[in-house]
This record gives structure tokens, sequence and C-alpha cells, in this order.
């Protein structure tokens, strides 16, 4: 039953005037979008905080929750972005604006891991660069959704290493299991990488803390991710996830969508590698991974050219 | 026009599949009340993401905004409970939790300023502590609402200096224009202070931003910060506002409530004082504020004991 109901109607009106009043305080605004976007912010706030019929001690430890994820937040730890992962607005955000397009690839969460500057490897190199993990064959083509190869895209890629963390998060300002490629005049590509593993999301500040007062665990499937532009299609940021993982109904952010479900194929210590690569008798794993890319002008309604740090 | 019309019923269908999933994953919460929060907030969370369409450099812009609001808060500075102010949730909080009862004076926002341990004055002090400002003597009666003298309640008052600055907002751990007193056996209380004068919130951080991008004013109606508190009683959040006060219409953050207007007299200087305080020459104000507590139990449907630091 809806708290709403029980509320008499005269308090209902003093509620809704309030609502009414602070909706007006925005009608000066110049910018139609930010009008629209700060009226509605304000009816759905005020929505919730109605119906839930918070009280002044929960508004009071929302803002303790939002105090301590600002404090932990800095440079390489973003535990807003990771508040809207585990409440799904970051994938409703993604399915909003990369409305499924014929067969394109589809996209999920950009996660908190991302830096700018990643190494440039080579064709065929490798984006380890000595993280720990068993070495993994990553192959495949860029096409687009008519099936035409499209050459020149500019391959991204970033993945945790064995133990669960990415580079930023350790403390000696490494760089690894993160690279970036350009794919050939085929539109095919290749690189090392690492067998992705699962890890949880940083579960040490408040975020974590909701997950552990609800009972949901911080764990995401394991996963590799990757972000590729070409001229003329639409970005692609997304993931590839590891078919068989018991993890992948579960993920802690929602970012799992069957089609990017692949095999990774297991091969024993000594099997020939791709490219010849002495492994030193180690095992490997190998996945194919092709991309389509949709047209640039097919994202949803709300879609603006989201490129990172205005570039 | 509602934009969600124009989204395609299989692309509405996915991102209503999603918001299930969400809130699926809010099942497991053993706390009921919790469940009922996380699952509301997720659905109204998406609910706003689908309707605006948010576009991910939107949703890039939310997390910068967050994260700039969480490096600003420090103890002395908080930019989330002004992000709550702005946007009514801490009015519209308040007005659920503090129901109108019969003529019970009635509550508004407590505001970021406020801070444990402040001075206690006797009856008839000053709590200016040399605040700047024209002294301000202020009197009243504590009553419940059957007219019955409620006496030993703490009253706990403060306010800005006349430059618009409360004592936090300076760098030198100054303690001023706060002060805390109980009331007499009648039930009345009197007390100096200085007359309240407008002033900014502070706006030099994101949420002065967002005000100035959608051409809001930063500006408080002048108002005198009330905390009352007695045994049996709801305790009372509350300010008094100036009549006559230009921005009573338009106060950045939805406080003023008619009741709360009250009538400051100016008095020349010379003009004896009530308890013969010789104030040098200098004209004065006066104001009497009869308070009215309502019942402790009384509360709205949603009321916990919001008591500050679990005290």
């Amino acid at each position: 039953m809806n708290e709403q109901n029980k509320v008499a109607a005269e308090q209902r009106a003093r509620e809704q005037a309030l609502v009414d009043k602070v909706v007006a305080s925005f009608e000066t605004a110049r910018d139609q979008r930010l009008k629209q976007v700060t009226q509605a912010l304000t009816r759905h706030l005020h929505a919730f905080l109605r119906e839930v019929r918070l009280t002044e001690a929960e508004w009071a430890s929302a803002i303790e929750f939002l105090t301590a994820a600002g404090h932990i937040t800095d440079d390489k730890r973003q535990e807003f972005i990771l508040l809207s992962d585990v409440l799904g607005a970051s994938m409703q955000t993604i399915a909003i604006n990369n409305e499924a397009y014929a067969n394109a690839t589809e996209a999920t969460v950009l996660g908190p891991f991302f830096v700018e500057g990643s190494p440039e490897i080579p064709l065929g190199g490798d984006i380890s660069f000595s993280a720990a993990g068993q070495p993994c064959w990553v192959e495949g083509t860029v096409t687009d959704t008519d099936g035409k190869p499209v050459p020149g895209a500019r391959m991204e890629v970033w993945e945790a290493d064995e133990d669960g963390f990415y580079d930023v998060q350790y403390d000696d300002d490494r760089t690894a299991a993160r690279g970036h490629l350009f794919n050939d005049e085929s539109g095919d590509y290749r690189f090392w990488a690492i067998t992705p593993t699962p890890y949880p999301i940083p579960h040490d500040g408040p975020v974590g803390a909701l997950l552990a007062a609800v009972g949901r665990s911080p764990m995401r499937a394991s996963h590799l991710h990757f972000d590729v532009r070409a001229e003329g299609k639409r970005t692609l940021i997304t993931h590839i996830f590891v078919r068989g993982d018991e993890l992948l109904s579960s993920d802690a952010v929602f970012g799992v969508k069957d089609s990017l479900i692949h095999d990774f194929v297991e091969h024993p210590a000594g099997t020939p590698t791709p490219d010849g690569r002495d492994l030193g008798g180690r095992s490997w794993s190998s996945v194919r991974f092709d991309i389509v890319l949709a047209p640039a002008d097919t994202a949803g309604p709300g879609m603006a050219a989201y490129e990172r740090n205005g570039a």
C-alpha cells in the first residue's frame, strides 16, 4: 500500500504546494534543457520523499552517506560512479542513450577505472604490462552493421588483474592491464591481455556498506572493458563477459547482457600460441570478439556526443 | 509532452526490465524499511532518468557535481545540506515529519550552520558575543497547545551577523551569535541577540553555480534560528522571519511560513531598554515570539526520534 494514501488531504495539499513552489523557482532558467531537468528532478525527488515518508533521521543519514562518498572520492576512487552503478542508474543511462540498432554490439557501463593516457601497443602486442594473470589472446574484426570492415578504429582496453585490482588501485603508480591499439586495414585486431577473473567493486566505503546492509554482493562478473571509436560510428563502451561465470546473474552493477557473454577457450600449457609467442610453459586462453559499430547518427532521443574530457 | 511517450515499446520494455532487476536486487534486505526506501529510491531515480532521457554527458556532469560538493564539504561547510535545501527536499522532509498540530508553532529548516556546544547564557543574557549587528531584544513564553506554560525548555538560538556570516564561516574559530538558555518557571524567556539581516547561502561552490545557472538568487530572508526542546514535547526546529523583508517570497531554501513572520519593532537610539541595559547610544529592535509546543507523540506517520548525534 502506498503510504501516501494514509496522509490527510490537508497535509497532502501542503506538501504539493511546496513541490509546486520549488518547481516554479526553476522557471527563470534560460536554458530550457536545464529547466526541464531541474524541474523533473524536483518532482521525482519529492515524490520519493513523500512516498516513503522519509524521516528526519533518514534524511540526516543520507547527508552523511553523500558526505562520506565525497570524502572517499579522489582522482583514483570514484564513489559516486559506484553508487550510480549499484543503483542501476549507470546502466539505465546507457540503455537510454544507446538504443539497440540492428546487429550492433551492445553497450554496458564505463565503470570507475577508466583513466586517460593509456600506453599504445602495436597490433598483437600485450596490454598486461606484467599484471598478474593467465595470458589471454583476444582477436576479432570491427565492422559496420552491413558487415563491412571498419579500419582505423581506436580500441581502448582495460581490466583487473587476477588479484581483483586495477592498476590505479595500487599505491605505486603502475600502469598495467590497460592499453590502446588500432585495428588494421581489414578491420581485424589482435592483442594479448589476461584472462578476466571476478572481483568485488571497492566495498570499503559507503557504497560497500550499503550493499552489505541490504545483503547484496559487491562481486562483478569477470569481464574485459572495451572503448571502441571510429569515424562516423557511434562510440561503443562495453565489456565482454566469460561464459560459465557463476556471477553472470548477480553482477553488482547490472552490466551483463546476454550478447556480451563470450567463450573463453582454455589452452593447456605447451599448446602453440597464435603468434608463436613462447609463454614459458604457462596455460593460456583465447576469445574472439567481433565488434559491430552502429552509425554515429543512430543514438537514442536523449543522446548527446559524450566525449570524455570534452575531447 | 512526456518524452517517455516517444520511446518505442521495445526500448521501454528493456528499460523497465532493468528497473525491475534493480528493485529485485534489494529483496534480500532483512531490514524491511531499508528495503522499502532503496526500492522506492530505485523506482523514482529511474523514472527521472527515463522521463528526461538523461544524456551520458549530463550523467557525467552530475557525477562531477556530486564530487565537487563532496570535496567542498568539511566540518564547517555542508554542501549536501545546501543542495537538499535549494531543491526543497529539506523543507519537504520537515513538512512530512512535523505535520501541523492544533496551534503548535510551525517548523522550518535546520540549515547547515547549527553546531554542537554553544555557550549557555542566563535568562536575559546576550547570545551575540560581540557579533556585528544592531542589538535585538527577544522575548516570549513557551506553552503547550492548551496555553499552559512549559517551564524548563532548552532553547538553542543561532544567527548570521550583519555582514551575512555565521561564526563558523570565519577562519578564527570564534563563537558568536549563538547560545542556549532555559526559560523560567512561568515558561517565559528573554535574551539579547542581533537584528536578523538577509544573507546569501554559501554560493562559491557547486550549489551556488547551479543557482546561478538557473537564474535563482542565493539570498535567504532575514531570520533567527530556534531549536526548542522540552520533556514530553515534540522538538521544534524553526526560524522567525522579519515582517516587511522583501526576500520573504523568494527565500533560497523555501523556509518561510506565514506564521513564522514576526514584527521586529525598531527603537531609536536612547529609547530605554526592557532590562535597563545601556546600549551606548545605539538603536535597537525587539520582537515577541510566543512558542507553542505540540505533544511528543503527535508526529507524522514517518517520524522517528531525530536526536542530533544520537544524543
